[in-house]
């Protein structure tokens, strides 16, 4: 994967590989280029294999003429750095040569054998256990977990972006509010409360660095090594690692089409200290947590003294029907934080999300934060206030429902056109996946392995519904994404499931 | 202090807060900014006594007529939201009127007394115990840590946002590296080799929040609850803080002139697992750490197993003679991770830093890593990486350079002009403040919490030295920062001071 990364991003790394030329200098330009991409190869920056861009693109971005880049290539080849006949396709050698680059790393750290033991302690190996799969390049049909970034208004970011940042205020550069820049924290309060019925101040808020963070810090800051925490019985795996990593106890709670069971909850951890949910939207299941649920939830942690994670990772996007009021709206005794994320209604790389615990709560909270890193980055804060303030991010979400409606529609309608009575896929008002199950009918004719298998040869992503259970029971659920596939992408992706399942043995290998 | 921002932030905080005018709206524009403030102000978004803007300054702010403010201020005078004889000084009421706002707002959570217990738990308690004074609106003479932002090149880099983020590419969007940006990484490495001396790879880097975020996140991964950690004995109490918030038992370790006396670390705690150490320009006394005792800390980190940071928190600002190698780079087992930071050399508010450690490790740092906050936000990360690349970052450093070795003189000449004999200031060939020391003479005239208060009495901060000390001991020494005042604010201070001590009743108390 990091190879992926590498040769992915090839022709674009170049100007971000610091590759500078002076003009002034008196070495050659040719030369100065050269020297810069031996070295990025030498570093490892340049990983074997990777395609050089052509010398007409490479001239464009060092403003420099397209004969000095052919001379640095041809030079590079001729050091055995870079090898290929055509132009066109140099690539970095597999072997670069023993230069005077990797003469001056020898003393250099790099080059001794990593040391033992390992860096992790067992605090950090237990942090470290579950692995997650990076996130691709961009996301294959039926991926779930990536939002359509390619409808982002990038052109209005940049521009609030450069009307903060131009000639910033001091105000702007010297916050330093471990809750987060108060304006900020003032338009999520509006946008929740107008947006999502939940009624909060901005000293309600804290901003983080998306919805891990906050979980891992409020997990860190609230609870105790050893305790108790309930989860709802399919989580994402990502939820236990986190709730591990913290040295706590992840108590498995059944769900059932009200959401979390409270009673067997209780049963099975009364002492719990908290319970982890995902109330608008049961991920991955989908169902809504009923309003006695609710009730039962809020009644138990106020008996005893303990928290409730609102995880409301998705609710912006409800297709249809009126959303149900936050669980954090019912809540009388201040036992709910409630958590948002930018991750899917902006894109995940932006790494920004919010708590909203009671204002009493926050102060202690914001000083523990102070404690660990100081603050958010500033940086992207004023620009998001403005972003919800003036109306962007309203109008934005507006237009990601619809996208994402058309999407989800095209899905299931593809769906029931092409594998009814193999695969049932079930509707859904909200989110950015859809849940299926293979029938009977289908799993006589191939097991779930078996159409993973098919599918992922094929260039399809199915998760399976399984991964989210750690009893590890057989279930023939499968998780489809579609936020990020345009209409087009998710009929032929259909197509290609129904016709490889046509295919399959059972019915005598016949497409 | 919050209290402070709002006011200072006060003009500017308008648009922030999320007023938007609905041209196409039934309702006049006039109302609809009157219901916007005063939600503003019930929500505690605005605090009592805010100053208005202007209604000039407000109407260009959100694009309407100024009579259309005039009318909503009015409205809010009428209402009993703002106060105030002529428009200019219009301030928000003390006592926000009973309006449907807090109506709207009974039934919701900040209403309520916030719960016991308290959010904290002991491990969080712990965390908490250390609060540290907010970073202030803008420096005062002679606070420390405060880097001269008005310097940085911030058209250059909202350009650079702008070429990155404007059209982004699929590969900066998509990037989830917990190591960060590969293209940062592989510029941090050049910059780190070229102007400290520090050869190494991309692969060796990782980009985190900040130098906190950086030990923050070593300690929890690398080391256990109760392991001994080795501490310079004069330390800045943040470290204290965060070594003890993650379970550590903080060893003060002597320092001499040679730097941290590592046969005394020896004797006190053998088997600690880590060291913490400023080699370069030790925070804040200022000496430079010996070859020799580098020599033997390694020996002993390797010898046991242990790891040594090297916060490396200002090496970039040296103005006479030459840097000795970073630590690091005498690393030959891989047990030193280095710690850099851009709070110094942009501005804090960017929250970004980095760890340098063998290729080796980084792989199981990232995947833990990974599992606690997936990776740092990606928005800036292209930004810095060309911001370094192209080499305005060189360019910066050149120009702080000089600007604070201006600065640092100008400091040295006027104390010796105005106050030798009263505090003996000590050279220093690095860094951002200096360190005085109250002679004899001065002492019997007044003691350091006199003249502590006196200067603070006439708006100028003395960080007195005992603070970086745990022991308590007594110190006549001062720190004086002076990277972000002007060559004539530093002269008027140091001409203050010299009143203030010539006053003193010692003398009889003329001036």
């Amino acid at each position: 994967m990091p190879r992926g990364t590498k040769s992915d991003a090839g022709a674009s790394l170049f100007i971000l590989l610091g590759l500078s030329l002076d003009r002034d200098s008196s070495q050659p330009m040719s030369e100065q280029l050269s020297e810069q991409i031996a070295t990025a190869i030498s570093r490892g920056s340049l990983a074997a294999g990777t395609p050089m861009p052509s010398s007409r693109i490479l001239a464009d971005e060092l403003g420099c003429s397209r004969n000095t880049v052919k001379a640095a290539f041809e030079k590079l080849i001729a050091e055995g750095y870079l090898v290929g006949v055509a132009r066109m396709n140099t690539v970095v050698a597999e072997r670069a040569p023993d230069s005077y680059f990797f003469a001056a790393r020898t003393a250099v750290p790099a080059e001794v054998p990593p040391p033992t033991p390992a860096i992790l302690s067992s605090r950090g190996a237990r942090i470290s256990t579950h692995r997650r799969p990076r996130c691709p390049q961009s996301a294959r049909p039926f991926e779930i977990g990536h939002p359509e970034s390619e409808e982002f208004p990038f052109e209005v970011w940049v521009d609030l972006y450069r009307s903060h940042w131009a000639k910033p205020r001091r105000v702007v550069i010297d916050s330093a509010d471990p809750r987060g820049y108060l304006p900020l924290r003032s338009s999520i309060a509006q946008y929740l409360s107008t947006m999502r019925g939940l009624t909060c101040d901005a000293e309600d808020v804290i901003v983080t660095g998306g919805g891990f963070h906050a979980m891992d810090l409020f997990m860190r800051l609230a609870l105790q090594p050893g305790d108790a925490v309930w989860i709802e019985e399919a989580t994402a795996r990502e939820i236990y690692a986190l709730v591990e990593a913290n040295g706590l106890l992840a108590v498995d709670v059944p769900i059932d089409e009200q959401g979390m069971v409270v009673a067997e909850g209780i049963r099975r951890a009364p002492h719990a200290r908290m319970a982890i949910v995902t109330p608008a939207h049961q991920h991955p299941l989908g169902m809504t947590m009923s309003l006695p649920r609710r009730q039962e939830l809020l009644d138990w942690a106020t008996r005893s003294n303990a928290w409730v994670l609102e995880d409301d990772y998705d609710g912006e996007f409800r297709y249809t029907g009126t959303p149900l009021a936050t669980l954090k709206s019912l809540d009388r005794d201040g036992r709910v934080i409630y958590l948002g994320t930018f991750s899917k209604s902006i894109f995940p790389s932006l790494r920004m999300g919010y708590m909203v615990m009671n204002s009493g709560l926050v102060s202690d909270f914001s000083s523990a934060r102070d404690a660990i890193d100081l603050f958010p980055t500033m940086l992207e804060q004023p620009v998001m206030a403005s972003f919800i303030g003036r109306g962007h991010f309203a109008t934005h979400l507006r237009r990601m429902r619809q996208v994402y409606r058309e999407r989800q529609s095209a899905l299931l309608l593809a769906m029931r056109e092409q594998l009814s009575g193999l695969i049932e896929i079930q509707p859904d008002e909200t989110g950015l996946h859809l849940l299926g199950f293979m029938t009977p009918k289908l799993l006589r004719r191939m097991s779930l392995e078996a159409l993973l298998t098919k599918a992922a040869n094929a260039g399809i992503v199915l998760v399976p519904l399984k991964n989210f259970y750690r009893d590890g029971r057989d279930s023939a659920g499968l998780l489809l994404g579609f936020s990020s596939l345009p209409v087009g992408v998710i009929r032929d992706a259909v197509e290609t499931l129904a016709a490889l399942i046509a295919a399959a043995p059972a019915n005598g290998g016949q497409a």
